[in-house]
């Protein structure tokens, strides 16, 4: 399976496709045809057809697509079918958020350790994990096989302690922080601008604010 | 000026330019170049010139561009030129972590009212406003000109709590409960799923070890 020419752009589509499958299967559906799925989702079956297509298809002629089959599929192409550890740099609001979010840990992607670098925070559980200082982090990482760093600290400290992550073997960063950080290709960002997202929803305010006033 | 001809991807890129403006700005700098632009950035000039020409250019040949005009005219496109009041819907660690982060306010998104169903958080302080029980709703949105909703509730109670913001007149709906909304096309809905870019990062890290062991 060629799973190399995929692009960014189906790829983006793919957890989407994975949370509405994981509904119908809690619902115990056992089949759903492309059309079916496009009526739910709202996006049109050829680009569903097409989308699949990236992966083999998956579906049978006259019976649609398996959605057991397909939502284990797509959670395996996803990397969903093995565990991810993770640590939080950072313990304010965000980070004990996101510790607290069970659906993560559903899905596989376990909160390890939680790191700040306020002492007054050291040994406050979040969760069931205690506050560590920052200097145990590297040391941390690498006992722990931990392979994802969530950062919810400000952006002035962000490119820091990104690069001391890299220096000790992260595979990927879940940067909440304001900044585009500049890491190794081989290690994979993904990048949550709150304030980008917000602005677009201003941005889409006013557009449709000024066309109903025109 | 036609801004209605604007598609969603320079949209969608214009709060990241919006940020490195502010970030010249602070730094005192007046004038840049797509080229420097470029550099900082990590976009292509040509790209950066065409995007600019959506709105006019706003550029001077030889000159550059002036910074404060350029993060102005942004601002402004954004819709950032005037207030939008929010609202938070679920007053749980994500709602908190919100509210408490200023770098809104700076942008000119106030909050203005938290509300949540738990009657045990009722009159609980977050910043300096107190959590109100859900009955307060949509009086709260109109008498206070409440343009945005917050939801960071759990997605079975989403689509409820959003028909109830749409009845009152709400423009606008933040969404990070993870289920993707069904309103009417004149609510702009900006949706913040986690898990589906934790997905994405996941995908990206487990093609990347494929590639490094193939």
């Amino acid at each position: 399976m060629e799973e190399k020419e995929i692009s960014q752009a189906v790829i983006g589509r793919l957890p989407r496709y994975f949370r509405y499958l994981g509904e119908l299967k809690d619902q115990g559906i056992e089949r759903v045809s492309s059309q079916e799925l496009s009526d739910i989702m709202n996006v049109t079956a050829s680009q569903i057809r097409q989308d699949f297509n990236n992966f083999g298809g998956f579906g049978q002629q006259g019976y649609g697509y398996n959605v057991e089959y397909l939502f284990q599929e797509i959670g395996r192409i996803l990397g969903l079918n093995r565990d991810h550890n993770l640590i939080i740099v950072g313990a304010g609001n965000l980070g004990q958020a996101l510790v607290n979010y069970g659906n993560f840990e559903r899905r596989g992607f376990l909160f390890k350790g939680v790191f700040d670098k306020n002492p007054q925070l050291y040994g406050k559980k979040i969760r069931d994990k205690e506050v560590q200082p920052m200097e145990n982090m590297e040391k941390f990482v690498e006992t722990n096989q931990i392979d994802i760093a969530v950062l919810t600290i400000p952006k002035t400290e962000a490119e820091k302690v990104a690069e001391r992550l890299v220096g000790c073997g992260i595979k990927g960063i879940w940067n909440f922080a304001h900044v585009d950080l500049r890491v190794p290709e081989e290690v994979q960002v993904e990048n949550v601008h709150l304030s980008d997202s917000l602005m677009k929803l201003a941005y889409n305010i006013s557009r449709s604010r000024s066309s109903w006033e025109a």
